[in-house]
């Protein structure tokens, strides 16, 4: 195993490294953490594009093949939420965790609540406006490897995704998931500067990567044109030094790209969909 | 609003609330945080089996309608977990996080499997072995009753619940589910006294109510049987003086009754699932 970065915090050093992605919305997390309080660290990447979460000796460090994994002075730290709990703990300065305990249970909750909406949040999104391009462009042979890849009894589910375009239950579903989380968000920031409170913290870093993941996908109508709370809370995060190091150093700009491209053909039937929601609301 | 009790530590006075059930899992945990601290507070029994949490002025309080929810003067705190974590803040006597980092990793570890497998471990089990029959013996009225408590979208999948025994789908696979907890628990406790290191912690309030309730439905033999590490721990638990009012004070007797009866009935079913399992494990 070769080191090649190490933490320096009060002349005590160590061995941190983390296993990730570009694309990952919950490897980024860890990435804002490091980011904001200048920590060091080695980037072992993991394609998760090309299946390598699930090589034998990524299992062995992270049994659910997902990223992140931090490696910190030999532990293994798996999940992210609580990844960026430790590093905390362990990095005291530049504090991202709220000193009172109701502030710091208002950080929690918004941890936790991606944590539960994570599999229906951005994701399905994603697939449906864009990767499920990055896949159909490259013809026969790539559709008929991503159909196979997790086996005969995942082919009938790749098969529909390949075809489930933002209409799809799955990606509407993710969408207004989305949009009840900006609408909160609104709420809150109308009250604090920062999602739990008057310092930015861990909630905030937790909500970042899928307001991000919505940006890139050009779907920033969402908040730009009638969130102006959400509108300013996303240019602070911008305007954070962490932003571009944490947020786009990995991604692969074709991905960047597709994302841009497909986001952008996508927004005019998104906007319809939230128009539809938005209308039904307040029939209700 | 009444309020009973007050909770008094150091000298300050706390408006202290907890909206509970004594059937709930979730809601046992922070009387467990509660009871192992010494803290006074009042009792909100909120009886879901009469669907109490759906009444506007409980979900007000928690829009999700789930026990508990946490009243400590004049904020209302939600989810167990976070409610156990706020409380050992609030209340730093007797604690149960630990010290060191790597430690309330592990407890967090602990707790967040518990929510994650939440909807998948014991529920699904106790309405199959138990509960189910509570409405089937009280006749037709009771079933109908039942099937058509949650509005005509719900009547099919209730009524698939009446009917689903301990062999059905759901049931088996969160005996399978638990049954993986009780084996990764005995590795654990191998190595150290409590889930998360030499000291009780959340981690073990967090398992704590899940084992109980098998052991509710004699199902002990899951781990008396052959896990002599989960034996031994739960022993230990039992014998804390926080057991008893935590876990049976609020349980209706009735209750307890019908998941002893059904319970023992179903063992033998359970025990053949589990030997299956074993096989089928050590054949793969």
């Amino acid at each position: 195993m070769v080191i090649n970065y190490w933490g320096n915090t009060k002349g005590r050093r160590h061995m941190l490294a983390l296993y990730h992605h570009g694309t990952s919305v919950c490897a980024a997390k860890p990435r804002l953490v490091l980011a904001e309080k200048g920590i060091e660290w080695e980037s072992r990447y993991v394609d998760i594009l090309a299946n390598e979460q699930f090589a034998p000796e990524y299992l062995a460090l992270n049994p659910e093949g997902v990223v992140p994994t931090l490696m910190h002075d030999g532990q293994v730290i798996r999940e992210s939420t609580l990844i960026c709990e430790y590093l905390d703990a362990v990095f005291p300065e530049t504090p991202l965790v709220p000193d009172d305990a109701l502030s710091r249970y208002e950080m929690r909750l918004w941890t936790m609540r991606m944590d539960k909406e994570h599999p229906l949040n951005v994701g399905p999104l994603t697939f449906a406006i864009s990767h499920r391009h990055g896949v159909l462009r490259h013809g026969d042979d790539a559709v008929d490897k991503y159909i196979n890849a997790m086996g005969p009894a995942q082919v009938e589910r790749r098969q529909r995704m390949l075809s489930a375009d933002i209409e799809a239950p799955g990606p509407k579903a993710s969408l207004k998931i989305c949009d009840k989380l900006l609408g909160d968000m609104e709420v809150v920031l109308g009250e604090r500067s920062w999602l739990s409170g008057e310092e930015f913290s861990l909630a905030d870093i937790g909500v970042i990567p899928y307001i991000n993941r919505l940006d890139m996908l050009q779907l920033s109508g969402m908040w730009t044109e009638a969130r102006p709370q959400v509108t300013d809370w996303f240019e602070r995060v911008k305007s954070r030094a962490s932003y571009l190091p944490a947020m786009f150093e990995f991604v692969p700009p074709p991905l960047t790209a597709l994302m841009k491209e497909k986001g952008a053909e996508a927004w005019p039937r998104a906007e319809a969909i939230l128009a539809e929601l938005e209308k039904s609301a307040y029939g209700a």
